[in-house]
């Protein structure tokens, strides 16, 4: 039987919400068991490069990374977030350890080609995950948190990627050797039939579902590519794959009921 | 006989010159054998805090941390230099792995107390160094490059903490199983007896010499908390510290002669 491991994602609101990303973190930093957390952070990024005058363009929900956006994000969420959560959960016992997909080449990636006359710049689609450099982590007892950071490692750029789609990656990556629980926190309980209706949870989705969907308008626009990446892992390994909001995913996670959405394949 | 490891202190002005950065970067991936990256940063700090118009304070030399400094410097020596070092380094197939004193508890330290009325702000003085993970690294052929923040563990606090100290604090825990050179790289060839000339290079330096030259008013204020963290250095191990320019620590680490100043005991 293979090892288990919770993977984490959380996502903007969270990370700038004091309070419930303390009781995120204690719960996160309470879980036994292997354990990783990807994050965020773009608000963060969003208000740095307002107070250094760089203008933040963006197209369909993703960002669009010029150089000087690159670096914002460098060091917003490979600097500022991922070090605080770091410091954050040791004060809480847990061994943390940052890095971004530049780090011991941890996410190899492609710049993205323009895609229908949009160039969406510094931004990378990762092709490969170093699991062995995760495996010596996890026997060292140490937790990754990680940047959605990637590396294009023949000229030596760093790319900014989609978190979703990192998690997606590492989930992959590690699914071969893991048992893997994949948590994509967002600020709902779920995949929403009625977006003004909290109790319309759709339990369970399936890549039909998501198409239906999909072709109804059911969906926000902001949520399909979570959507998507998640269909994909779920398509793609044995991982069980959650949407929730972050005490669902704890519960979950601990074992327990919560109301999600499992995404299945 | 011990594994050597050769340990570079680079600081701000070779991080902001692309060529000097670019020549320096090439030759440390080149060299063979064991080797670690500490740096600073300092200039790309101060450009960002006055971007977001957030003051720097200094005093003899030290940066006052601020929360809003210490913000400013998670990001830009723990983010963007950190990050684009070890993405250039992998360019060069160099299997590098970025890391602050907070990860994995690298570094562990103290706030410091106020000092002569002096109150330093968010700053670290080190007192533990996770020797155990970096041999870990090591054995996994990865070169750790270090960014100088520590952890106050307890409260999950990032501390700013001088990068000659960092450096020190590492040969320190690394002295007992290593064999270790130590080069705090800066931009003269060494400790100069007259600053005009770069020919009045002091090939050795001992405590003796130290305190007669700074009696006689012959050194830098500047210089003073390097040569104080490379006596000490010195003094407590059986290292071999150098203070040089780029080009000479990377000829002294291939075994070559260079000119630059030895510190010894």
């Amino acid at each position: 039987m293979k090892e288990k491991i919770s993977i984490f994602k959380i996502g903007g609101s969270l990370i700038d919400s004091i309070e419930e990303r303390a009781l995120f973190i204690e719960g996160f930093a309470k879980l036994s068991g292997k354990k990783l957390l990807i994050h965020g952070g773009g608000k963060i990024a969003t208000r740095l490069s307002q107070s250094m005058g760089i203008e933040v363009k963006m197209h369909q929900g993703r960002r669009i990374t010029s150089k000087e956006s690159l670096d914002v994000v460098t060091m917003s969420y490979a600097g500022l977030v991922n070090k605080s959560l770091v410091a954050e959960l040791h004060a809480l016992n847990c061994d943390a350890l940052g890095l971004c997909g530049a780090d011991a080449k941890l996410i190899l990636a492609k710049k993205r080609e323009p895609l229908e006359g949009v160039d969406y710049g510094y931004v990378g689609d990762p092709y490969e995950v170093r699991t062995k450099f995760l495996h010596v982590l996890f026997q060292e007892g140490l937790t990754p948190v990680i940047a959605p950071l990637s590396l294009e490692a023949a000229k030596g750029q760093l790319l900014n990627t989609n978190a979703d789609t990192v998690t997606n990656a590492i989930a992959l990556g590690l699914t071969k050797h893991y048992d893997i629980d994949v948590f994509y926190v967002f600020d709902k309980p779920g995949v929403l039939t009625d977006s003004e209706d909290d109790q319309s949870v759709v339990p369970n989705m399936t890549r039909k579902e998501f198409d239906e969907m999909k072709k109804n308008g059911a969906l926000h626009t902001g949520i399909l590519p979570k959507l998507s990446n998640a269909l994909n892992l779920a398509e793609n390994s044995e991982s069980r794959v959650f949407l929730c909001e972050a005490n669902a995913a704890l519960e979950l996670a601990n074992g327990k009921f919560a109301i999600s959405t499992q995404i299945s394949s």
